[in-house]
């Protein structure tokens, strides 16, 4: 294997982990900026935030270009999950030279960049057993779920309906609001783009949601009695 | 067989598959028109809509005279699902002739004569698997229920509820909000009879979308299946 | 058995058929007029409805005593499910002598007097198959409840909140829209009882509808079965 | 057995059972007050109430001492689930020295001292069936988890929104809404940290309800069958 191989190709080498681990913590991070720009800060916090998040997306599209030049197999790799979601957390990047401001949107893909070190077998470098990395993935989906609407319903309802959608906590709680058909209505979108993506949101968390929480009840269930039928013959 | 038989009658051929299509296109034009005309358009492209609808609605009552005089049985023809469904969505026809307005509510039915391409076994000519069909099934009942009550409570809360039912997507987005029982509030019925509407919404949304949502993830298990059971003997 | 075993026994005789049915059509009509008297009505018509109301309460009551007398057990009679129902329908009777008008609150409970009719091998004098009783009782159950806690709800919330719930209507329309969870909020509770019945009314929304809708759905799953083994020796 | 353990103690002895009642029954006095504070009341019946609350809370921290001295393995005492729960229950006692008013919140934790009661094999003295005791602990635990959210979010949200939590059962009211996802919306909160509250409330509930009452759906079956089981052999 080549050093680039080795760094950032598909097989799961001690180097490529820490490549992941790195990735992920800068995805967090981006994100955590975010989540904090949202809020009223002082503008020179506000620009360093911006100027942090510039370099982060220029090694996210440099990362993007390695990772490309790793591949084997060029074309299969550009139609690859990953690679579609590495590309979408980079689009605000081609925004930057373009100028178009509604691509930015896009940036709050970025926290699925954490879906690979959820995926993978190991977690900051020790064997995690079977059943905790399905309730881990579970409770991420959730997350992300929550997480990306709640993003995507700020950026698109903030300008038109700023007293509403104030901060990233009160999308976060229309998000879990809606999403859970509790529907409050204290807070509703008022721009046509807001009401298709809460039609959208309403129709991904009705599908999803039992789902995930059917699949945590049956791995907890699991747990439960394969460690019931261990007891008998350990007392 | 003779003309009408093949064109119009209830069997297979080559035909009717061509009748059916075009009357499918015909309806979800006439569809998309009365979406476009809750919108604030120039009155001369309302003018040019409104005509176009009436020449539909006119090939529609035509097309509903040849199934009749095509029919081998009348009565059984007459009280036939589809014959009704085909009724319903010429009902506004007599409405022009006796100035009944409130019939025109029923061309919001229309859609559902999108039914009768789902059912059948092919689609634009191409022979359609077991699942797909299911899939398209489930997908086009959710759609069309969506779609038949969000006319309705349309036309029936417009006239006087203007603002709050303003043009389709707001229609569209209370159904959804309704009928899966998130129920925020900015949108309500306020006419006696928009609120027998809503009630007959929830209870339809209630008996419904679990129903349609669990075959939905039931296929989606057995497709998943049925692939993991084909790829041992094919890797 | 005598006459007055014969007409109000606990037996099933053609007598006790007739009495039955005409109980339920008083309770019916009972029913009816308070639905009525919750519009704006003329004052004549009003006090006509009342008068009659009186006379059916005065038949309820002559009824339990004929029924009382007629019972082989008293005690066990007193404390049966039917005989509460049936005293639950009569109290206001006990009001009007008393003039505590709060008791007239259990005039609403008079719908469960159909409950009888439901229950029976008969209906209308024929013999009616397992299967739609089945699905008879859950709706009348589910149609019920609903009814119950719309008259209950009306009663305690007209007199503090004379806008929200101004007819029978719109406190049904609140039962179906809370015990279902969608929870729009146009119509809203404001008296501390009137939160304690809502409260209540969605616990038992929540353990009862998923529940006869479960059992409405079984039923019918088991219908489509039946006729479908039944059908390949038919055709 | 010392006299330490005999009251105190882990094992189940007949003066245990009386130090576990009035430890209840002084839970279920404090619980009360702090429910009666949160509506107007004459300032000496406050005074009262506070007094009496803090000899009940002193009592508390001495039973607690009392306890651990029984214990006969200290640490793991400490981590035990109950001791947790007392000593959460306790909390509010520093705050009273420290003056750190924010710990007063904990003080709803007390009602999940009446688990030990529910939890026991004994009520009030009598054997209780195993099928009467699952019912129990779940209609316990599904009234711990609302009154101890409704006593959480009338604290955070009472002073800065105190029209619309005015008093418990309004708070009450609001956790019974949310937590089924009816969501009515009269009632919301209005701080950050009662949003994230209801965001926890809001996933605990559809965690936690759907769980609890399958649960209770599948006993009373369970005792039904076992009924139905037995009758054949009785008539």
């Amino acid at each position: 294997l080549g050093i680039l191989q080795r760094y950032w190709g598909d097989q799961d080498t001690p180097e490529s982990r820490w490549v992941n681990l790195l990735v992920t913590l800068l995805a967090f991070c981006s994100v955590a900026f975010f989540v904090v720009e949202t809020y009223p800060i002082p503008p020179a916090v506000r620009l360093g935030l911006e100027r942090a998040d510039r370099v982060i997306l220029g090694l996210f599209v440099l990362e993007y270009l390695l990772r490309f030049a790793a591949a084997p197999e060029k074309i299969r790799y550009l139609i690859s999950l990953y690679s579609i979601i590495d590309l979408l957390a980079i689009l605000p990047f081609f925004a930057g030279i373009t100028d178009i401001r509604f691509i930015r949107i896009f940036r709050w893909f970025r926290i699925l960049r954490l879906l690979r070190l959820v995926e993978g077998k190991t977690l900051f470098g020790t064997v995690v057993s079977s059943d905790s990395r399905i309730l881990l993935r579970i409770f991420f989906t959730l997350f992300a779920i929550l997480f990306v609407y709640s993003g995507l319903i700020y950026q698109v309802e903030h300008p038109v309906n700023p007293s509403a959608f104030a901060t990233f906590l009160d999308a976060f709680y229309f998000s879990v609001v809606t999403m859970t058909t509790v529907g409050f209505g204290d807070i509703t979108p008022s721009s046509e783009l807001g009401r298709l993506l809460t039609v959208l949101m309403i129709l991904t968390g009705i599908a999803l949601i039992p789902w995930q929480v059917g699949d945590l009840i049956k791995q907890l269930v699991k747990s439960a009695n394969s460690v019931q039928r261990v007891c008998p013959g350990c007392g």
